[in-house]
């Protein structure tokens, strides 16, 4: 980013590294030229060049019809996970013909995105046979909720006897002997494991590339970012690879990828999943716990997976560090649901299109809902200055150590997101005592109290009684590569640990209606860091915002409740989809 | 200890408190001489000097029964919270008798014990005509379960409008405007809280004494430690000042004053009660959680306090960061109850009474309960070093900053056991790290797994599949004061975070039978410093057990299970105390 060379940086060992690299992506690419070399041969032919995917706004809807039989294209496009163990009972398919199909989807997705890791092509055959007989032994009563539904996986999460590296370079010759605990879970729910997704050098960026695999492509506009760190999951399930995809979001890293990707995002409370056996650099760090949770193209597959999961999968059997809630079904909303409305977190101004998308969205809702405009009751500027240079410290705070200690296994390069992470806000990377870290968990609790009591609370006087808090889920509508520096609209929801649903509202990005509002000179910016980063982008001093950069870029938003109101968060989603009539995408 | 200056301290500060020390006193002895001042004259005529306390081994029991009227005896000393409530319903008793009768039974537990740092008295008795005023005006109808029910509260929770210390001489101008969430719920569930009693300096030993009250006695033993450090909760429960105690635990708080003074104690998994609004030099450290819970004369007590304050009081109405579990009853547990028996924790061997008292214990249960010797399954002396060390790591880990800010405010000598509470284990209060802390939470996940996995798992193959663990909950029966080094046996689960409960075995200390049992030269010491510590003694270099300093000890076990099997916990302890039949103390 600046020229700055890190202690772990090594261009020497890093050089040894490059033929793991070369093969690692070798296999990668001899497993889906082997699965079907005819197929291979007819997608390099049609999908566009990198170069050309790099340079334009594609999307990859019209290379899936062209490529994929009808049947499969029907079955990757129009069947919800409930239909397709559904249709595995009732025997119009099978949970191999709905992996072939998927593995098919998925390679033309990897082709078009790059957003795989590893493909697992002979194991999800394997699991599908084992699977379809298992159906018709059991006379058709399936192994479990998930039996047969094609899951994409982030790939920092350990998986048996495979390479498992995070994006670590170094990490590229680890192979686990056990799962993580939610993969485990999710096998004996039926699920079947064919591609395992990209994720950022660090795992802490809103966009996705690497040093081993490069940059993962937005697959509705193929120029733009698909968000991170689970971007490979909302490249892999937005361009229907996979039919739902599993992903971890510590400041944003499912929300993103879903609002970037114009698809659902779950990140739901902690230690509902599991999270154990991730790699990652954040190894002990819990002032901001992260979450595990789903990204799908409908609220209701999101619904089934966590009441699958929870119910049926039972994560406290598993990891005693996760809560042994259940998923409560049905749940009921009040009959006149609250809203507060948040169009600005008072510290980064949204770009014109997701304040235009909050208008119009907050416009159909009146009618069905109280709405609260929070602009009245929401923290000052220089309160949320403060609020997110904490939130940011607390993933910082051991001076990027651990951090280190993972990229000085093989010197790899710095990447210019890593750099900005190391570095933004106010501490920018420097190691902070513990009894800091103390006074910031202590912060977190205190905000974390306020915040509900303000909001959500019922018992105690002074509250609004909010049913939920509306908002933006990031600055704009999807964003250019290497540009994603402001995690305010999503990590709050992370330091304060309140579930949080991403949806897509059905707009998108108008390049002749998103313009700046304001006639003369720009819009008058906060007077702050975060404002002037994101508005200025990197190394200005000018407003950088340009509508052209966006084309194809979806305007989602952001439901939010209380802590533990999970279930209630996906009701909410629900009745707003209803209203704003959104289709499975 | 050792002669060393502590930065915080400053005689010349310290000596402008006094005063303020002085007037704290002051006004708790005009509180209970006013209230009665006959009573009060006869209890100074009858109970010993506290001189003659501290040096004798005495028991409060025939002063309570000659200072008390029959009818207050009996109140005081027959009846369960859950029969106080009732009797107040059939109009046996009132609110106000009953407060009477604890307030007149604190006061002689105060003056035998020095467990209160203030009294409530006019505040409980309002409260009482309140609650009657109430009942009658409803019908019989109370407003809680705990209606009229007095409760004895560990002082360092903030109470609105009145003076809260913690034991800090600096914090003793400190008057909270809102009390304690917990203090919130209990007084909306109808508790009556009459007395707010001693924890030591720093809230961090496991015996009790400060600057502002000095030390808190034994009531079975005087010249005994009450424990700590809710010692003042253990010495007020135990001789019968109050119905139900409620404390803290973060290391053995609440289990070793209930294991030193022949209670119940019950450490409960963490979020279940808020853990806000409470004073202490631990503010925002979190690789180990506090956890609040109940101290009471019988198991059924402790279980009814539980099931009100979950399912009644719903803790997570108020603060975010409690768990919305309900307590789960009535609970089931096997036909054939498993139970792993831990006689040593391979680190720290227990003093002659408690090793006896374990075989005891384990031979009466042999025929109802499946046993298991963990001899074979525990973790060896040198993993039991590493685990110790870095559980207490945890607390100190600031280098005893947060602690130093809360002293420097008066400049107050800082007594032996806080010194010993600074510098004990390998780290000897060095601040450490970021980096070491996330190893250390890390370290943590791994232990919890893996103790889950190998004694409590039910779904992975390899676990004992046990249902319990029993073990000592301290090295021996009680403690003299100034001795109590060793946290082992209770600590090890506040850091793995797995519900424990102490319970009287119904067995004391026995001076002639509880002797060295080796016949030349002593026991064969294990070769670290955590058993030489506790053999040695302070400052010696050869072994300092003496079976006459334990008169009148309790022995005490403590039963665990895996995190949230809360109510199976005490449905275990129920068992084994029908089992060794032990009546309500």
């Amino acid at each position: 980013m600046n020229g700055k060379v890190y202690p772990s940086e090594d261009p020497g060992k890093y050089k040894s590294f490059i033929p793991l690299i070369d093969a690692y992506n070798e296999a990668k690419l001899k497993q889906i030229k082997e699965y079907d070399p005819e197929f291979y041969a007819k997608c390099v032919e049609i999908i566009p060049t990198a170069e050309e995917l790099d340079a334009s706004p594609i999307s990859f809807m019209k290379y899936n019809k062209k490529l994929l039989s009808p049947m499969d294209f029907e079955i990757v496009t129009n069947y919800s996970m409930q239909e397709l163990v559904a249709k595995q009972i009732s025997k119009e398919l099978t949970a191999l013909s709905i992996i072939n199909a998927y593995i098919k989807s998925a390679i033309i997705s990897h082709l078009i995105t790059n957003c795989a890791m590893q493909f697992l092509i002979p194991e999800a055959l394997a699991k599908a046979n084992y699977l379809d007989k298992f159906l018709s032994k059991n006379n058709g009563e399936v192994i479990g909720p998930l039996h047969g539904v094609p899951i994409s996986i982030k790939e920092h999460m350990n998986y048996a006897g495979k390479q498992t590296c995070g994006s670590y370079v170094g990490c590229l010759d680890n192979i686990p002997r056990e799962s993580a605990i939610n993969i485990k879970i999710l096998d004996k729910l039926g699920a079947n494991f064919h591609i395992r997704t990209s994720q950022p050098q660090s795992l802490m960026w809103l966009d996705t590339a690497n040093n081993i695999i490069g940059r993962t492509r937005n697959p509705l506009s193929t120029r733009m970012s698909p968000g991170g760190s689970s971007g490979g999951e909302g490249a892999c399930v937005a361009s229907h690879g996979s039919c739902i995809g599993f992903g971890g979001d510590i400041g944003g890293s499912i929300r993103v990828p879903a609002a970037f990707t114009n698809l659902f995002g779950f990140r739901p409370t902690t230690r509902i999943f599991s999270s154990l056996n991730n790699l990652g650099g954040g190894k002990g760090q819990e002032t901001i716990i992260v979450s595990q949770g789903p990204l799908a193209r409908s609220i209701e597959e999101i619904d089934f997976f966590m009441e699958s999961f929870v119910n049926k999968g039972i994560p406290s059997n598993y990891d005693p560090s996760c809560l042994p809630l259940p998923w409560r079904t049905p749940v009921e909303l009040p009959k006149k649901i609250k809203i507060g409305c948040l169009f600005d977190d008072n510290l980064v101004t949204p770009f014109p299109a997701i304040s235009r998308g909050m208008k119009l969205v907050v416009e159909k809702l009146a009618e069905n809902f109280e709405l609260v405009d929070l602009k009245n009751y929401w923290y000052s500027e220089s309160e949320m200055e403060s609020i997110y240079t904490n939130a940011i410290a607390c993933f910082t705070s051991d001076g990027n150590q651990t951090q280190y200690d993972m990229f000085e296994k093989s010197g790899e390069p710095i990447l210019p997101l890593t750099s900005h992470y190391f570095q933004f806000g106010d501490n920018a990377g420097k190691p902070l005592s513990v009894y800091d870290v103390r006074m910031l968990a202590y912060e977190r609790d205190n905000l974390r109290l306020d915040l509900y009591k303000k909001f959500f609370g019922r018992v105690e006087d002074g509250s609004l009684g909010l049913d939920f808090i509306l908002a933006p889920s990031y600055v704009g509508p999807s964003e250019t590569p290497g540009n994603s520096l402001y995690w305010g609209y999503t990590v709050l929801w992370n330091y304060v640990d309140f579930p949080s649903c991403v949806f897509p509202t059905g707009l998108f990005h108008e390049t002749t209606t998103d313009v700046l509002p304001f006639s003369n000179g720009g819009p008058k910016l906060k007077n702050n860091q975060y404002e002037k980063m994101v508005w200025y982008g990197h190394n200005e001093d000018k407003i950088n915002y340009d509508p052209k950069n966006y084309v194809g870029g979806p305007i989602a938003l952001q439901l939010i409740s209380r802590r533990f109101a999970d279930e209630e968060v996906l009701e909410g989603v629900k009745k707003i989809v209803d209203i704003l009539n959104i289709p499975r995408s």
